[in-house]
């Protein structure tokens, strides 16, 4: 293949752990880095997206971006679209995470999570991208397919998966067809041939569970890639959208410029290795310098190098207070929906820089809200008319703003 | 229905427990007294055959009983023949006994089975009995359809059932896909509306898994009618064949008597209650008086009361070693097919009264070979013609003989 095996550093990179991994081997059943080396065809790289959710962030990025080292060494990327349990949602209605999805928002949200990785992987190159949704072949199985599927594995080896012991442990209910959802994973791997599945170190069981699916089913076993979890911005807790910790994939350039300027020295160095491809041996040295690197590094890859650039001037401009700015960075609010007069509060509900007029007054109260720059205390301060607010950049905290047109 | 409420002795008679019971309330679907009142079409009672095994004893029989006093009631019986399962075997190939059936296997031991039971059930009687094979139903599932079904259960509540928890407890592997066998059965329910299911007592949680189910799917819950499981004829373990404490349904008469005759004291009122209609009031005070009444009853109701009265005196004759008898109970042998001169040990094992020659050996120097009701200990007797023998009848322990024809 295109790879000679000396030149597997896109392999290791950010990796951690491959398995079976057996580096004396010279079995490419077990190591595989032979596999790569004599395979004469490309390997086949599973990767699944649940299609319940669309908002991606750059925690959910870094798989994705080591399917792309994948494509880029020549090899098919196959995302799986798990449109069928989606389409299920949660039978036993308790989940309201999980609600049942018709077959057209499944396809919108499919839709939608694709457009957001269209930064991340070879879209384009014939032969490098396969997208497969799991219902083709899920849909088809019956009963008798089931029950071979179940009889594959023991109730002992369900309950010692992560998560599974727990709640047995507590006596939290565990669902009877919550013990089918790794099954149904594992045979995604069977129908489309996966050569190696890539997830988070959380997917190493339901990986584990496709290997043994596929040597039932008499195919050859895949190999799990697993890839960190990263830290949120805060650098403590997992990257999470409900714990506000995230950078969106589809945030505007000066906000995740924003977020990423100030990302913890201590997890400073993860992100660059999993979330970048500049080498680590040539990071600046200055801690400052780290960090503006990385948010201009990765706003290049989600926008462009030009508007990591303005976000990078107008972020220095906003957080110094330094008034009214040029850059085409902060996203824009048009006043005509605003009848004047009107208070300050309401305005930032109206911009959304505020979930409701009532957090408006408080963040103003905390002294959070700046308007080009110039910190607001007073709680009613009214505005009456459009004109005094136009052109302005009207901020909340360090991160969010917005400009008034 | 046919039934006044005052009448329903056939109903309790030799029940352990119908549930739901609450004797109190007058709501059907609470009390089947109420129902069995109130109702104003057949009930559709349910019982299921497994169609691996075909040779029916008296234990399985109870059930059948039970389900003719419904039929003779003016209810419909709807025997379930589990053909699904049958053909799909043991998946794990670790089980010996559920060995994989052909479609054409299922349909023969069916109907093999379905013939033992034509004594028992009401065959004949428009609308009294339903004949369904349950892969009808099952075979429509999908995976949506079995993730619904495997939702209505927690790992908990299947652990808690009898013989999975003590294999849990023990480490004994229990496979998932066994998980699924009760919610099967439950679903036949489903698929047939049952009103009341029948079963031996080891079968009220899957009895109730099914009254789960028809609520999970919006019918009326069916009520559990539960029957004993009847000791063998050695009075001390379950009725079983390999056990060899049993009586098969399809035993010869003299054969059934001979077994029946020595019932034990201590269970010959559950056999009276379980496997006769007579009353119970009016049994013979003599305990041998009982036992010929025991016998000739249940043989009377299996081949007929001429063939139960020629099996009584067949019976006396040989087990007092009184010579030939003019009976046709004993079954007949024809000597056309052995070579002369023949080893006795060899004819023993031809008439299969022996399981080999080997064991036609140590059955004859144990002294357990009669022939016309003499001892013969001489290990190598030799017969140099059939005419030595014919009209004879040989005879192996107390219950096993032939006449040689």
């Amino acid at each position: 293949m295109a790879n000679p095996p000396e030149n597997l550093d896109w392999l290791w990179r950010g990796t951690s752990e491959i398995f079976p991994n057996q580096p004396e081997s010279d079995n490419p059943q077990e190591n595989l880095t032979q596999l790569l080396a004599k395979i004469d065809r490309p390997l086949r790289v599973k990767l699944g997206i649940d299609p319940t959710g669309t908002e991606i962030h750059l925690g959910h990025s870094i798989p994705f971006r080591k399917l792309r080292a994948f494509q880029d060494a020549g090899h098919t990327a196959v995302v799986i679209i798990g449109d069928f349990t989606a389409q299920i949602g949660d039978p036993t209605g308790k989940s309201e995470v999980r609600k049942q999805l018709t077959a057209e928002q499944v396809r919108e949200n499919a839709h939608d999570y694709l457009k957001q990785l269209r930064p991340i992987l070879d879209f384009d190159t014939p032969g490098r991208l396969e997208i497969r949704y799991n219902s083709e072949w899920l849909g088809k199985l019956d009963l008798s397919d089931i029950i071979k599927l179940l009889s594959t594995m023991t109730v002992g080896q369900m309950l010692a998966k992560e998560g599974f012991a727990e709640r047995y442990e507590k006596e939290t209910p565990i669902y009877l067809h919550e013990f089918l959802y790794p099954l149904m994973q594992g045979y995604d791997s069977v129908a489309i041939d996966a050569d190696v599945e890539l997830g988070g170190t959380d997917q190493k069981f339901n990986i584990a569970v496709g290997r043994d699916l596929q040597r039932y089913f008499g195919k050859k076993p895949q190999f799990g890639l697993l890839l960190p979890i990263i830290l949120g911005t805060d650098g403590v807790q997992k990257m999470s959208k409900s714990l506000n910790n995230y950078v969106g994939l589809r945030e505007d350039a000066l906000s995740m410029y924003s977020k990423l300027e100030k990302i913890p020295d201590a997890v400073i160095k993860d992100y660059f290795e999993l979330l970048t491809n500049l080498s680590l041996q040539e990071l600046p040295s200055n801690p400052r310098e780290c960090q503006k690197l990385l948010a201009t590094e990765i706003v290049s890859q989600y926008h462009s190098v030009e508007a990591a650039a303005e976000a990078q001037k107008a972020a220095i401009a906003l957080v110094q207070g330094g008034g009214t700015t040029s850059t085409d960075a902060v996203p824009e609010y048009s006043l005509s929906g605003i009848e004047f007069p009107a208070k300050l509060f309401y305005i930032l509900s109206a911009t959304r820089l505020c979930s409701s007029s009532g957090e408006g007054r408080r963040q103003i109260q905390g002294g959070a809200v700046r308007l080009d720059g110039e910190r607001i205390s007073e709680v009613d301060l009214t505005f009456d008319s459009p004109q005094q607010l136009q052109g302005k950049v009207l901020q909340v905290g360090k991160k969010k703003f917005v400009r008034l047109v």
